[in-house]
């Protein structure tokens, strides 16, 4: 009995981790779909989504299970409320790259974001893609220095997004109200994916060490 | 010891909705922050939202100490599973609501939103700040019902939403590309106050029912 359990914790670990990628694929995707302008990959990020979802639900009933009938204490049990924490803030950012792909979408056969910003997007895409990986990494490492690179990371993302509104609040804005718009949400959905990947590192943070990070309570 | 774990389980929930209170008075001063452009509440909504976040920090470690020492089967731990997500959503609620009041006290002493949007913003607000009160009247009295209201409010957010965006991206937009920047966060705000709401509806419903409703892991 006590061992199936240990196989079923690890097994939902590893249905985190496994979420996690198909996660940095949806983020991968979704920029493909908006700085390409590819409304069949926008299409394929939203389908998928779903099925992001219907994992998420399993791998939450999971943890229902294993509280339920295993009554887990100390680092297990940290574990499994972690992971009910975690598994909404994969199931978010999976939503948070569908919302870019709608975006992407709706604005087909143009590409949303002006030109001069391409690059941009493109970086605080990637940053945001990576600390996804590096966020499932974690987990499957336990590994609280790679949990606290990602704080770093967000401030690079902080410093993007500045940029944004620096371009998009001067004087020659040369794009209109629909390209500002686009790119005020947009931004936002980035900054949003990556919030989630740090906190979900302080989560880590907390299976391994238990040591409660200030703010826990309302990550993401 | 089990008289003692029922209080606490009953104070728990008291403390979740106690915090929707304070969170329900925290949209509607960002709210009179925002359309009053006024910065001494807009300063005190920013203050408190780290008081909640405290007391949400509070919350989640009183949960974790019921799994841990008593754990809970059956409905009492739906409760608490429950519990852990409600005060992720109520912490998020004021982050949000914050959000608002930064917002507004960047723009003092103007008024961020435009005139002809005040009244859709208005009503966005009341709309808000109605559905963190009914979530968290909701979870005092157990009533799948009133949850079942919270989905019907979300309609007309998502009305007051779509205007929003027919206004902004309509050829007659003169306020300029700030406040279009401010009106499309600011709406997004709301809406996920809203959506936050809705999600607290669903997870009584959980509480009451057993039922789990489709897509419940991604919530909030």
């Amino acid at each position: 009995m006590r061992e199936t359990y240990r196989v079923e914790l690890e097994s939902v670990i590893e249905d985190l981790v496994s979420m996690s990628q198909d996660v940095q694929v949806a983020v991968r995707d979704s920029t493909r779909a908006l700085l390409q302008a590819d409304d069949a990959i926008a299409e394929r990020v939203i389908t998928e989504d779903e099925k992001l979802d219907r994992v998420a639900d399993d791998i939450e009933h999971r943890c229902f299970s294993l509280l339920s009938l295993q009554a887990p204490v100390a680092g297990e049990l940290r574990i499994v409320v972690s992971a009910l924490r975690m598994v909404g803030e994969l199931a978010r950012m999976g939503d948070l790259a569908a919302h870019v792909a709608k975006v992407a979408r709706l604005r087909y056969p143009e590409i949303a974001i002006p030109e001069r910003l391409r690059p941009n997007f493109a970086r605080m895409a990637e940053i945001s893609e990576q600390m996804v990986g590096t966020a499932g990494s974690t987990l499957r490492a336990r590994d609280v220095e790679m949990a606290e690179t990602l704080a770093q990371n967000d401030e690079e993302m902080d410093d993007l997004r500045r940029s944004q509104f620096r371009l998009l609040l001067g004087d020659e804005w040369p794009y209109g109200v629909e390209a500002a718009v686009d790119v005020a949400l947009l931004g936002r959905y980035y900054e949003r994916i990556a919030d989630h990947a740090v906190s979900m590192g302080k989560r880590v943070i907390y299976v391994v060490t238990g040591a409660v990070p200030a703010g826990a309570a309302q990550w993401p």
